[in-house]
């Protein structure tokens, strides 16, 4: 589906946007207030004189506001969903107002540990707070009051974006006519959160991180955030994608049976792993993972998951992929099940796929048509 | 199925041997040379007159030769696989003669990279040779032409184990009856190599490894092998076997919201991964794992897998659990249907768990009996 014959948003820009300032404040989950608050977004399209045509993107773990589109004339890859959103694309801009904000905790242009703390004229490090995807859904709920948005069409996302759809639903059900989360869940697995312990122990052990401080150091925890970055990319795959793509392929000059010799997965994860640093902050990689390991819908509800569903008002539609080996199409049919015995109005579709937790970034012709029919349903545009 | 009501092979000690001594010498499959090498192995049960009674246990990345019993009457735990090893258990001593051998490379006694280098008086750390499974089997059959013993019974090991049980079969078709590899490949896939690449990156990044040579500078990169420990013990387990053990249960001093608070499956990590390093050397982890990346039964044939399995002579009995998810099922079957193709003597035994790649360590009660049957319809003894 990349190339796409249309020619997409074109060139975007990032907008910067400070809320939550004193005498206001953000109350965080965990009890901790935050603010002022800087908020990064982008958007595309054009928001009806109703303000009836908002489309809300949430990124994933590694993402950011920079969804679709070039952020200038040079950049060499469009935005990270890019293939869903533009004129005729599944979120059509011709019709919708569609907009990203990067998360609280995330390192481009929204508030996180790399932000400076107003308190010590220093960056946060590790002394920012705890931020949860509650957090983020209600950081991104006052964006929305400070644009004057009170409804939104639809929310949607893959991943830690799909935990922020589904947060929306059960948080602000008043506010939201419908939520697409894609390959994801109500409550992270312990699955989940060991790799995600793993990752931040890796960039951890880093003897650059410093135990956060390395801002002012001048050497950065590389070696530990591109190992983090290598453990979250092999889960991102599935064996048969694998397969295909690396098979035991394997090159090195001084013949195979050599620690100098690197299989072609191998290249591939470093490649990658040693890619991200240049783009991402470590200790936001750990606020994050700690995000995603603390999310449970349930968690404030006596009465659980059945509880926390309950307040859901708003159409869902589900997707998952088959070979998703990370955040399984089972904890989905789990979540369908529940919603419809509590007579809400949901759907899920699986999709057959190889390509594991990041067909939602790469099969876009699997389930990009099943996105933009289920939004034109809602009407009222 | 433990503690078991007999009493198993009680108090046992480990044998060493030197073996590949100059003028003689080991040739590696990488073309290089070793020599002289010292082997562990632990034997329980009476070697007939005929020689015709020994079964070979091979041990995965992080055994040794230590397999049942105890190495004193203070030890807490016995050998790693106890349960199936004892007078009147699946392999039984009142009628086999068992055999344990650590592998090459290993450091639990056999020649590895912690091994004095007898040309510079010091450890070989890096300077060791890349060893491969088929090394590793090829050493055993040295073993057992030191000790007189022409004919296997039968082979059998899980996961590593299993490997050298095929390669056994491929490489001495001769010498070998039968074999039984439980959660194996013929070949290591991808996935696998891409997470021992991980554990070796986490080892790496450890700045006590020094390039390997931490023998003797009093740190060993604890934290890196820790890690790297981390990584193995969760890809060993299954997303139902860890939501049943683990849930989402945490515990922390400050509160949930904080680094400090630990989910069970953490701390669980962390026990175990912290644990490791004072029983296993950071080097030999290294090696090992490479030892897995090159497994493939088919490198050396030209008509690839077929023309390996075709040599095989003995009885085959495999083995897979079904929430195996780090050496799936399909590879199993994908073998067995070559081989029975071939008209080869196998069988594939799959048997429903939850408990992951580490189920052929756990439920015993599931498989014990099916190996023991086999192994007395052999006849023979």
């Amino acid at each position: 589906m990349r190339p796409m014959a249309d020619k997409g948003v074109g060139v975007t820009s990032p907008e910067h946007i400070r809320i939550c300032e004193p005498p206001d404040e953000f109350n965080l989950q965990s009890g901790r207030i935050l603010g002022p608050i800087d908020v990064a977004y982008e958007s595309y399209g054009t928001l009806s004189a109703q303000k009836d045509n908002v489309i809300l993107v949430c990124h994933a773990l590694s993402g950011d506001a920079h969804v679709a589109g070039f952020n200038s004339d040079g950049e060499s890859k469009p935005g990270w969903w890019d293939p869903m959103i533009g004129p005729g694309r599944a979120l059509d801009t011709d019709k919708y107002y569609v907009i990203c904000t990067n998360v609280l905790g995330g390192c481009k242009g929204t508030t996180g540990p790399a932000s400076i703390n107003p308190r010590t004229g220093k960056p946060f490090a590790m002394r920012f707070p705890v931020v949860t995807v509650r957090d983020m859904v209600d950081l991104q709920a006052r964006l929305f009051d400070a644009l004057g948005i009170t409804e939104l069409l639809c929310v949607i996302g893959g991943s830690m974006g799909g935990m922020q759809a589904l947060q929306w639903a059960v948080s602000y059900p008043d506010r939201v006519r419908s939520i697409i989360p894609l390959s994801t869940t109500g409550a992270t697995s312990p699955l989940n959160i060991g790799f995600n312990k793993i990752c931040r122990r890796s960039i951890m052990n880093d003897p650059n991180w410093r135990d956060g401080n390395y801002y002012e150091s001048g050497e950065e925890p590389v070696d530990g955030l591109a190992l983090a970055r290598m453990i979250g990319h092999l889960t991102f795959m599935s064996d048969k994608s694998m397969r295909r793509k690396f098979g035991r392929r394997i090159s090195g000059r001084e013949g195979i049976y050599a620690f100098t010799a690197q299989y072609d997965v191998e290249r591939y994860l470093h490649y990658n792993g040693y890619n991200f640093p240049r783009r991402f902050d470590a200790n936001s990689y750990l606020y994050l993972t700690k995000a995603l390991d603390t999310f449970d819908l349930a968690v404030d509800f006596p009465g659980g998951m059945e509880e926390a569903l309950s307040l859901i008002e708003c159409r869902v539609r589900f997707f998952t992929f088959t070979s998703d080996w990370l955040y399984f199409p089972e904890d989905t049919e789990e979540l369908t099940a529940t919603m419809k015995k509590l007579g809400k109005n949901v759907e899920h579709i699986s999709v057959e796929s190889d390509y594991g937790h990041d067909a939602f970034l790469i099969e876009y012709e699997k389930f990009a048509h099943k996105v933009s029919e289920f939004i034109g349903s809602l009407g009222g545009c």
